[in-house]
């Protein structure tokens, strides 16, 4: 299992997310060794971030053990680690803690991470939906102030209870129509507050929610969401974000403890090291065999990739996937001396959830431009996120999880998980960064160190 | 719901285990006002921890919240922080963060945790099973030590594999079996592992493992863990623990990174300020009605009492939710100027699993004294858990965890859960002690404290 030591054709893929499972996976098929590298030892399913968030799910039911996913692979090993550096010249991957990877190939999916715009205060006081225990951590911060604001009813009305949500993207979309719904479950949790102000704003720059989506589903989006209590406030911004405030580009400030960042997707700062030209939103720009002008050998996938066309792809796993699995196919070609055919992106369409009943769906004209909204949109929704979400007890889990809420209106993962009493032993210090339980954390992405740096 | 404005009868209960959960619906008949003060906004299911250290649960299924739980009891409010101080001259608690709690009845149940018996290095390099947070921390460590193991096969056998299990009681037991399992699977996704050593080694002072239970269960039992692979010193302790080995009582050395402790339950440190005499394990004697001798009004219930009777009762969950009951017998009589039969301990038996497909069940006689184990004994114990876990999704997603194990024998929720790359905004932070996403963790025990003055 060890690439370094074989005499096959050795690939390194970085980072596990869609791009990179899919190239794992088109890989398997071809006589070679790959090392499939991630700081985690899991794919995140991304797509569902936003019902951990929101106590729908589970922290674990939003990902999957990689070796699991990969035990049909045998010629694929997983590493667990972050990359340091790059040595290029030298085919080989430098990781933290020492370790190296040599390889023939090399196939970067990093992602991409939120990016502040600069706005004063973002990178310090937002909260972004990235991760299982970013999730997490706003799901324990979102019930944590109405446990405190239970405690004071008369003085919660001052602001700790409003959400305001940046971006009005499917990401931001999603968040807040399910935010929505989880209020509802905490006003029955906390009678004192049911007559308490929790408001939940949007601020979008652009004049529409779902801005990528068509006019209709825009606006059964729009309609949908001020139906549901969420206040829209479009063609705005933030302007900078306080501990106890934000200010928008109108002007106005809004009292919240609480700013979700859903905009401004900016591709793993790694990208920087590729000796590539950068183009918008960092990304990295790559041939149309999606592999680096100057290095046939270094192949830049999924949000990372700047791939030539007509307009810049989206940045969604849709595209990774089909950019990880065209990886096999140019590899293929090579090893067989052939070349492949340039990567074309077959757009499938795209989907969103408003929340409980309500979904949009647009195909693509290829697969008969077919757009319908509302409760069938929402069905179409759950079924391919379940259709896609890793692992038959995660699918059990997201389908009963959503049955439960549709029926009961419960969100039975309201858990504020964090650290109780100290307990005896190291059991109870794992979330203590100087534990040695907490160790070992890796990362192949420094934008947060910039973003820190902004902060 | 804030009892001290009401006029009414005012119950503050300590602690939302097994004891406070049946203390709270027993009163939800009542006319009187409670408020149940717990660190946590669940209840923890201690019985099923283990299986979220060794990757069986996800963490949250584990727990349920306890206003869910309580939602038909009207007259109960949850309250969630820590006691700073019992004022009991003048009936009232004092909350960490300067609020406090009236009351005219006060009942206690605030539970136990572990003891290290002052053997050195215990309490900071053991691990324990007490709460979902550090049942996650175990499962991380373990998961992390197959990670590291497998970057350098060769040197594997270090010792950083092996596991020491300290008590040989059914949570110890459990754990053992299922760590077991867990390694078989780790085994299969790290083939480079699998011939390292990796041991399970149970250390147990007494004579046997499951000490508590008839000779058929304890030979039953003893053969099924060496069956599977778990080494047992019994007649052996922890004569000191570092965090590279274990020094036992009978002078041998094992070398290991993973002390779970399992042993030496040790009641609330709550107790000691009661004022009343403390008996063996820090328990605080009460009456035949479960109050103190000197204070009618302070009911002390669960793994905190000592109880009159011919020997101490046992520190599980069936005693704590009888006295919990009888406290609401209790206070009905009062409220009508009579008196309460004295309470009983009505014993249903006592059930362990050892792992799939073998469990112990003895009923006790008044139920039959039917004593069985094996295949029949697992899934007894299968069907009281899924009845007495609380949440029908956490029974759901148990039930098929365990089919999904039994019969694929994959551990879905073996995931690394823990900090990846710093990201933008406090979401990433959550795990922080330093970040707002992290305060506002309570105790009612600062028996950790003690301990840690001890390590």
């Amino acid at each position: 299992m060890n690439p370094t030591r074989s005499p096959r054709h050795r690939v390194a893929i970085l980072g596990a997310g869609f791009g990179g499972m899919a190239a794992a996976r088109s890989l398997s098929r071809l006589p070679v060794d790959v090392t499939l590298v991630d700081q985690h030892d899991y794919q995140t399913f991304q797509p569902l971030l936003y019902q951990v968030a929101t106590a729908v799910l589970p922290a674990e039911n939003a990902a999957h053990p990689l070796r699991s996913l990969l035990r049909g692979a045998k010629n694929v090993g997983v590493r667990r680690g972050r990359v340091e550096r790059f040595e290029l010249d030298d085919r080989r991957l430098r990781l933290d803690g020492g370790g190296t990877i040599e390889y023939d190939t090399l196939v970067v999916a990093a992602g991409s991470t939120y990016g502040d715009f600069g706005v004063p205060g973002v990178s310090h006081h937002a909260f972004v939906l990235q991760s299982l225990l970013g999730a997490v951590g706003i799901r324990n911060h979102v019930l944590r102030q109405f446990e405190s604001a239970a405690l004071d009813p008369a003085g919660a009305d001052d602001g700790r209870l409003d959400i305001v949500i940046a971006g009005a993207g499917p990401t931001g979309v999603e968040m807040a129509g399910s935010l929505q719904e989880l209020f509802s479950v905490l006003r029955r949790d906390h009678p004192q507050l049911a007559d308490a102000t929790a408001r939940i704003v949007m601020v979008e720059p652009a004049g529409s929610v779902l801005p990528q989506y068509g006019p209709r589903a825009r606006r059964y989006a729009e309609r949908e969401l001020r139906r549901r209590g969420v206040e829209l406030r479009l063609g705005t911004g933030v302007a900078r974000a306080e501990a106890d405030h934000v200010e928008l580009t109108d002007g106005t400030c809004i009292a919240t403890r609480t700013l979700v960042w859903a905009a401004g997707v900016r591709a793993s700062a790694l990208g920087e090291q590729l000796g590539a030209p950068l183009g918008r939103g960092r990304r990295v720009a790559v041939t149309e065999n999606l592999h680096l002008e100057s290095r046939p050998e270094v192949f830049v996938i999924g949000d990372m990739a700047d791939a030539p066309g007509p307009l810049p792809h989206p940045q969604v796993a849709q595209v990774a996937s089909q950019m990880g699995a065209h990886v096999g196919r140019v590899l293929r070609a090579r090893l067989s001396g052939a070349n492949a055919p340039p990567w074309r992106y077959h757009d499938k369409g795209q989907m969103a959830v408003i929340g409980r009943g309500a979904g949009v769906v647009e195909l693509s004209r290829r697969y008969g431009g077919l757009r319908f909204g509302g409760f069938m949109g929402w069905l179409a929704w759950l079924f391919v996120h379940l259709v896609y979400l890793p692992g038959p007890l995660n699918r059990l889990a997201a389908l009963s999880a959503w049955l439960h809420d549709a029926f009961t209106r419960e969100r039975a993962a309201r858990l504020i998980l964090e650290r109780g009493s100290p307990e005896l032993g190291r059991g109870s210090r794992w979330s203590d960064p100087a534990s040695p339980v907490s160790d070992g954390s890796g990362r192949h992405n420094p934008t947060g160190e910039d973003l820190r740096r902004a902060a």
